[in-house]
């Protein structure tokens, strides 16, 4: 494989700004012809969850109640008060025409960037299988998203 | 062109810690001969606004009054107390004699270090090149990011 | 020096999560039998604090009050809600076998990754030689890291 002709993107944000950069990135580096990997660890995860409640002990449900709602419901790093600032952010993309995260998401994978779960992270915030949307690849570990650095000229951790 | 030397800064955050630490990146980077790109998105774009007021609809104003007023009133991502903090880290830096970011920023410009305002953030913020200091490239998009990216041996996403 | 048979981190963030990730790669990475370098700046040298109070003059010693602890004292980047959050973390990562923030940075070591602590950031944090933990290297600049990232294949800013 070149070991040049791809680009790697650590997805630990939640946020949607971040999120949505991360999309722009990978659309930008698959539009290229680069082999495309993004891996969604920690917060990330929330950008390819279905938005159904997640967890079965006590702080797995704590941790997916306030984290519930899925990718629509991610608000930007600042500015959110409260989900204002998430519907003032909706608005102004949709006036000036910018696709919103889902758009971006099925767009990313029609490209064909792959979207990978971190199995470490699903653990611990205890999120399932079943709870991530269609379409993602198996879960997996750094050892293989540093595999895949490897043949990357780009690794962004974001 | 040299495919390794080049350095490659992904300008996100707004934060006075986040744009010192890429600003000391790049001028490093320029210092030891690599052809160094900064690139500004989203809220990182501030830190090459005039600081005037910007906006033309109801969003884009509320925004540009949130955001206003440049680098130099820019707060730190953590302590900030309501610009408390931004003036406490100033005095620090003031104190240890390290230079301020409008400082750092003519540094940086004057080792040939380029800015480029991405322009979707602009679209989408209701940024107007006249809102931007003297002296940044033209603004691009991902797809120019990434051709730069690809000759560089470093690209962080700060 | 293989040009390309290495890791560099840089950790400009102080957050629980972020500071996991970074030791979880630098250890797939140094398990991997990559060279490789932490660079801690600003935030970030929380990690490899020992906790003690820290600072000099009147800034100094506010940031050191404020930033006290060490690294088993991190809170997360989200959900912190006054340590609860932190509480919460360290439980769900318990419960699921995940090691400590500690064990994590031991295992590190032991593996042969190396710790780099910024020299301007401990000047303008006033933080000494004897506040950082035992094992880690002389302090640095941004020119030293760029070299080591100059022998990496990935440098991710956390």
């Amino acid at each position: 494989m070149d070991n040049n002709n791809g680009t790697t993107l650590i997805i630990m944000s939640g946020d949607m700004d971040k999120v949505m950069a991360a999309l722009n990135i990978a659309i930008g580096a698959a539009a290229a012809g680069k082999e495309t990997n993004m891996f969604f660890t920690f917060w990330g995860i929330k950008a390819i969850q279905k938005g159904t409640f997640t967890g079965h002990g006590l702080f797995g449900r704590m941790m997916g109640l306030l984290n519930r709602g899925g990718i629509s419901r991610i608000g930007p790093s600042r500015f959110n008060f409260f989900g204002v600032g998430r519907w003032m952010f909706k608005q102004m993309m949709k006036n000036h025409k910018i696709p919103s995260l889902e758009e971006l998401r099925k767009t990313a994978m029609e490209l064909g960037v792959k979207f990978w779960p971190c199995q470490m992270s699903m653990d611990v915030m205890e999120i399932d299988r079943e709870d991530l949307i269609e379409g993602v690849e198996q879960s997996c570990g750094v050892a293989a998203m540093l595999e895949m650095s490897d043949h990357s000229k780009q690794t962004l951790f974001i």
